[in-house]
C-alpha cells in the first residue's frame, strides 16, 4: 500500500491557521519551527515542515479531519525527547502537530490516586503536582524534565521505575484520543476497572502517534514514598550484579523502586565529555557499578533492610565498594551519575545508541560481542568505545557506541557511515538470534521499521497493519513510522 | 450485520473428531457436555451444544480453520466460572472449545520471574508451582481452584490483589492466540519490555472469547512474600471504611496486598445459608467489616506497620473491634469469610449480581439506594436483601441481591422476572449516571450486550466493532457475546 502525499499549498496553510489560530501555525524560516523539526540528537530530516499547534481537543480533530480530506501527513509530538525519529517529519509535506498546549492538570483525586491531564502536561510538572497530594508519576525518565505524559503514552514509555510500578499498560486507566478522520474516542475513565467491552484504549499505548493523537490522559499514580534510599555499589563483574540484584530481591523486597546499572566505560567516557559529571563517589573504579533505590514508608525499617542486603553482599564476596546517600543532595548526585549518562556520554561525539531486552544471562554478552567485533574490525584503535548500561531490573540494556567524531566533522561522515555499516544490521542480527528485543522501551519510529518484519512473526504484522488500516485508512498519520508504507 | 450460522451437520462432527480425535469431541446426552454448557449460576441456556477439547494449538487452528470454512460459531472456554454467560453457548449450533487441555506449565524462570504456561492450567495448580521458584501468581480469585488462566486474561480478571500487583494489561508479557481463520500469532515473549511495533496482544486481553482464542501465556509472577498478614476490622460506618483505608495506605504502605469490605447483612446471609460459613471472630455483629492483608519480606517490620495501623485507627475512634491472624489456619479462616461470600450467599437461593467500578464516596450508596428502591417496592418484605461487599481498594462493588427463592420452586420464575424487572434497567441506569462502570471486572458476557452501547459513547463502540470485524470477519468467535450481531 504506497501512498502518495499532497504537497501543502497556501490554502492548506490558511485553512489550518484558521482553525488553530495564525499563532500557532509555524512556518519554515522565522517560527522557530527548529525544535519541532530537530530531534533529541541533533536530527532534523525535512527542516521545511511547518508546525499546528492546536490548543483543545476540537482543535485536535478539526486539523486531522482536513489533513485526512487533504491526504497531508500528520506527525503527533509531544516533548520530542525521542530517540528512533518518531516525532519528527520526513517530508517536507508533512506538518507536526504539537500536542504542547494540551498541558493544562484536570484534576487529582487524592483518595483514588488518579489524575486527569492533557496530553501536553510534561511529566515533571505532572510528578510535582502530584506531590502535593502525596502521590507520584508512575514512571521516571531522565527526559522528565522536557518529556510530556502524551509522548510517554503514545511510547509505553519505561524508565526508571517499571520494576516497581508496572508499565504504562497498567497504569494508563483513561485516554482521549482523535483518529485521522477527527472522530473522538472518549475513553477517560477514572475508574481503576472497567470491563465493558474490548479495551481499545490499549492499542494507543505504544502506537507511536501512527494510530491517532492522544490529547488526554487519566493515570493511576503511585502513593508518594515518605522515605527513599539510594546507594552505588560498586562491582567486579557482570555476572555478581545478576547476584546482587537477586540478593536485593530477597532482602529489600517490597521497597526496590530502581535497580540500575552502569559499566565502568560508560561512566569513565561521560565523566571525560562533559563538565560538571561525576566525580565517582570511590577511591577507585570498579568494573561495574549498580545503583539501588528503595522507597517505603517507614524510614528505620527501609535502612535495616539495606543495610541487611549490604551486610549480606559484603560477606558473599559480591562487593568491592559501596555508598549510601546520607541525604537528598547526595542521593540526587548518586542519581545523576546514572540519569545524565546518555547526555554525558552524547557530548564526546556522535553515538550510536541501542536499545535492546534480553534474558539476564546473556544481557551483558551483547557489549562484549559488539566490543569484540568492533575490535577485530580495527574500529577501537580509531577511539570507538562500546559502552552499556540500562535497567538491570527489567533486561533492558541500553548499549551506546561512543565515536571521538560528529558528522559535521572533516570526515565525519565517511568514519561514521563506515562504521555504522559494522554495526547494523549485525547488533539486530545478534539480538534476535538471542531471543530479544530489538527495542525495549523507545519504539520503532523510522529507524527501526525495516526491523520491524524481521523482528516479529508476519502473522503478527499483518495483524499491526490491519490496526492501521482500520483506525487511519488513507495513512495520514505519522506516515513511514512504525510500518512502512 | 445479522448472521446466520450453520446447523452442525453430522460430517461436521465427523470432521472435528478426526481433527482432535473421538475421545475429545464430546456429544450432548451421554459424554458429559452438561459441566460445559452449564455455566457457575446455573445457567444452561444451550444443552444441546457439542464439547471439543483441542490438545495442541495446532489442533485449535484447525478446528478454528474448519468452524470459520463452515460459519460454525465457536465459544471459547476455559474454567468456565464466569458470572455474565460469556463462556457458555447460546444456540446448539455453537460448539464450545474448551482449552482445559492446553494445561502444561512449560517453564517457570526463577530469575526473571516469568511463567510460560497454556491457557487450561488452573490458576492454583500455577500458583503453587510459582511458589516452588519463591514466586506468587499476581492475581487471585475465589474462583482460583477451577478458573483457569486463559479465562483469566480473556476477561481481564482482577480479583484480590489487583490493588498491590496491577491488572493484567500490565502483567501478561506474551500470549499466543488463534484467530477465527485459524492463523496462529504468537506474540510470546518472555521480556518485560518490548515496544516492537503496536501491542496486538492488548486487544485479546479482555477479549472475552470473541477476538479469538488464546491457548498460552506468558506472565511475569510476583516474588513471593515470606510474610503475610491478615485482619479483619469490624467498623461502624462505610465512611469509616474509607478512612481506614486512607489510614493503612499511610500506615502500611507498600505491604498492602488488599483491602476488602462487606457488609454485615452479606456475612449474615452467608452465615444462614451455608453450614460451616463462620463464625464471626467477633463476640457482636458490625456493620461493617474490613478485611486487611499485609504481604512483606520482614515478619517483625510487617507487624511492627500493622499495630501501627490499629493503634492510630483506635485512636481516630474508626474501629469498633478487630483481630489479627495469629497462625496460617486463622488467616484462612478469615480469608474465607470473605472469600466464600459468594457462595454461601447463593446457597439461599437465586441471587441477582452485578459487579460495578464506582468512586468511593459514591460506592456504598449504590446498596442504600438499592436497598431503599427494594423496600419501597414491597421487595423487602418477600425477603429480597440486597447486600454489598468487595474490593474497596479498587472501587469495585459486588452488589448481590438475594431472594429466598429459586427458579425451579413453585412461583419461582414468576416471583424472580417481576424482581428482576424493578432491578433492571435500573441499576445500570444509576451506575451509568454517577460515571461508575457497569461492569468492574465479570465482562460483558451475554448478559450486558444490551448495555455496552449505552455504556460507552458511539465511537467507541464503533471501533469495537471494527476490530471485531477485522479480526472475524465471518463472526464465528463467541457469538453474540461483548457487542450484539
Amino acid at each position: 500500500m504506497r501512498r502518495s502525499y499532497s504537497s501543502i499549498q497556501k490554502t492548506d496553510l490558511l485553512k489550518l491557521a484558521s482553525i488553530v489560530g495564525k499563532s500557532n501555525l509555524l512556518l519554515p524560516g522565522g517560527d522557530g519551527t527548529e525544535r519541532y523539526t530537530t530531534d533529541w540528537l541533533g536530527n532534523n530530516p525535512s527542516p521545511l515542515s511547518s508546525v499546528v499547534r492546536p490548543g483543545d481537543t476540537r482543535e485536535v480533530s478539526e486539523v486531522l479531519k482536513y489533513c485526512n480530506f487533504r491526504g497531508i501527513g500528520v506527525v503527533p509530538q509531544a516533548g520530542n525527547t525521542g530517540l528512533v525519529r518518531g516525532g519528527v517529519p520526513s517530508e517536507s509535506s508533512q506538518i507536526v502537530l504539537s500536542v504542547e498546549r494540551l498541558n493544562s492538570i484536570s484534576h487529582i483525586d487524592e483518595e483514588s490516586g488518579v489524575v486527569v491531564c492533557g496530553a501536553g502536561v510534561v511529566l515533571q510538572t505532572l510528578d510535582e503536582a502530584l506531590k502535593e497530594k502525596g502521590l507520584m508519576a508512575p514512571l521516571d525518565l531522565g527526559a522528565k524534565g522536557s518529556c510530556m505524559i502524551g509522548g510517554n503514552v503514545s511510547t509505553n514509555a519505561g524508565g526508571l521505575r517499571l520494576l516497581r510500578y508496572g508499565s504504562l499498560h497498567g497504569s494508563v486507566l483513561g485516554l482521549e484520543v482523535v483518529l485521522a478522520n477527527g472522530t473522538v474516542l472518549n475513553m477517560m475513565t477514572t475508574l481503576r476497572k472497567d470491563n465493558v467491552g474490548f479495551d481499545v484504549k490499549q492499542i494507543f499505548i505504544g502506537g507511536e502517534g501512527a494510530l491517532g493523537v492522544i490529547t488526554a490522559v487519566s493515570l493511576l499514580a503511585a502513593p508518594r514514598p515518605t522515605t527513599v534510599n539510594v546507594s552505588m555499589l560498586g562491582v567486579r563483574s557482570f555476572e555478581n550484579c545478576r547476584r546482587l540484584l537477586r540478593l536485593a530481591r530477597q532482602k529489600c523486597g517490597e521497597i526496590i523502586s530502581a535497580v540500575e546499572f552502569s559499566d565502568t566505560q560508560a561512566l569513565g567516557l561521560a565523566m571525560g565529555a562533559m563538565a560538571g559529571f561525576g566525580p565517582l563517589p570511590f577511591q577507585s573504579p570498579h568494573p561495574f557499578y549498580l545503583f539501588l533505590e528503595t522507597s517505603g514508608s517507614h524510614s528505620s525499617h527501609d535502612q535495616e533492610k539495606l543495610m541487611g542486603f549490604l551486610e549480606a553482599a559484603q560477606s558473599a564476596g559480591l562487593l568491592e565498594d559501596g555508598v549510601i546517600a546520607g541525604d537528598v543532595r547526595q542521593a540526587r548526585s548518586i542519581w545523576r551519575l546514572r540519569e545524565d549518562l546518555p547526555v554525558g556520554i552524547a557530548k564526546r561525539g556522535k553515538v550510536f545508541k541501542y536499545d535492546v531486552s534480553l534474558a539476564l544471562p546473556r544481557m551483558y554478552s551483547f557489549v562484549e560481542a559488539t566490543r569484540e567485533r568492533l575490535s577485530n574490525l580495527g574500529w577501537d584503535a580509531k577511539g570507538v568505545i562500546p559502552v552499556g548500561y540500562g535497567h538491570l531490573g527489567d533486561g533492558n540494556l541500553h548499549l551506546n557506541v561512543s565515536t571521538p567524531l560528529s558528522i559535521s566533522m572533516p570526515g565525519g561522515q565517511a568514519f561514521l557511515s563506515a562504521l555504522e555499516r559494522d554495526i547494523e544490521p549485525w547488533v539486530y542480527e545478534w539480538t534476535l538470534k538471542e531471543g530479544g528485543s530489538i527495542s525495549a522501551e523507545h519504539g520503532i519510529g523510522r529507524d527501526k521499521v525495516e526491523w520491524l518484519p524481521r523482528a516479529k512473526p508476519e502473522a503478527v504484522v499483518l495483524a499491526m497493519r490491519g490496526i492501521k488500516e482500520l483506525l487511519d485508512p488513507k495513512g495520514i498519520m505519522n506516515p513511514g513510522k512504525v510500518l512502512s508504507s
